[in-house]
């Protein structure tokens, strides 16, 4: 018998609602016997083609949205704290994912999603700066140097078009984006929707 | 002691999200104490002071919307079927309510919320047609006359204007939109946050 499929799950480094996701979707896979296969990408090559912006950026929306990423995150009892500089370019954290996802496989790249959000969402620490990226890499145990060279490498760079590329192939229009067996869940919110699905199958 | 303010609930009769939250938001309420006070308004005049358009307008995030609005509606067990003409202009539907709301209360005005939209949502009927209406009038078991008046007077159509502007005051930038004593949620989806603030207050 062949293993499920992984759950495929399309973040952005600088996305709260999918920091708050990273922090509970291995638990909802593994409660199904799934794992989790992630996937960085840039929201900033992604809107564009969706027609769509920051949602901080829209009026009366982006007043709403500070407050209820506030609340979202007290309703799934993690910590929080805005960072002053929202959002970022994460174009670098996300290189170093790619590096480590292909070199070292998804466990070691799932790793340095957690430190990276975590220093972000709840520590405020721009991770659009090379001097952050630079401490998180050492507090994830990583080769420093190596992943300094993983941010500016053409390969890396190319692998991370790639995954853009990748996501609007798949449909994606935002973060949390995911992915189980071709069907397409957008949001934190649609939490109890995947887990009817990963239970019960297609609905 | 006083009793608890009632929920707000903000909503356009065009609107599927609001189509499915209609049908819980009555239970939700009533297991906490509350009551409903529902806001018929007009998403067309809203969108544009929010820099947004018609969801299913939307490239990419339109064509998963029309999925994800299927998907939830099996999720609440709703009937659900895709109009042909949506999305429809539904001034003359929400005139109808409010008329309802100022002349016979909530309770009677509820009950042409779900007439209305049950017709359109679930067997196609297009509300924004006057012969459509003048049915579903009698089908509510209204004076036709007097409700074909209401969509037409002035002082109805001021009354929704007015509407509209409290709405734009409220902060609603979407539907369904609720307020429960001060606090707003945007979504279908922001069921179980509502409730967890209604069991045990603000969290």
């Amino acid at each position: 018998m062949s293993s499920p499929t992984p759950i495929a799950f399309w973040f952005d480094f600088a996305s709260p609602y999918a920091y708050i996701a990273n922090e509970w979707i291995d638990a909802l896979a593994a409660r199904h016997g799934r794992t989790v296969q992630r996937h960085a990408m840039l929201l900033g090559v992604i809107f564009p083609h969706a027609d769509l912006k920051p949602l901080v950026n829209y009026p009366i929306k982006g007043e709403y949205a500070r407050r209820d990423i506030l609340r979202t995150a007290r309703f799934e009892r993690l910590p929080f704290a805005f960072p002053e500089a929202f959002p970022v370019s994460t174009h670098q954290a996300a290189r170093v994912f790619w590096w480590l996802a292909d070199t070292q496989g998804q466990e070691a790249a799932a790793a340095w999603v957690r430190t990276a959000t975590r220093a972000y969402f709840t520590r405020g620490e721009n991770i659009s700066e090379p001097g952050v990226l630079r401490a998180l890499a050492a507090e994830a145990g990583l080769d420093g140097a190596a992943a300094e060279a993983a941010w500016s490498e053409p390969r890396w760079k190319d692998r991370l078009r790639q995954a853009n590329d990748a996501a609007l192939q798949a449909g994606v229009f935002g973060a949390p984006f995911f992915v189980i067996d071709g069907e397409a869940f957008w949001g934190n919110d649609r939490k109890p929707q995947m887990d009817r699905w990963l239970a019960e199958g297609a609905f």
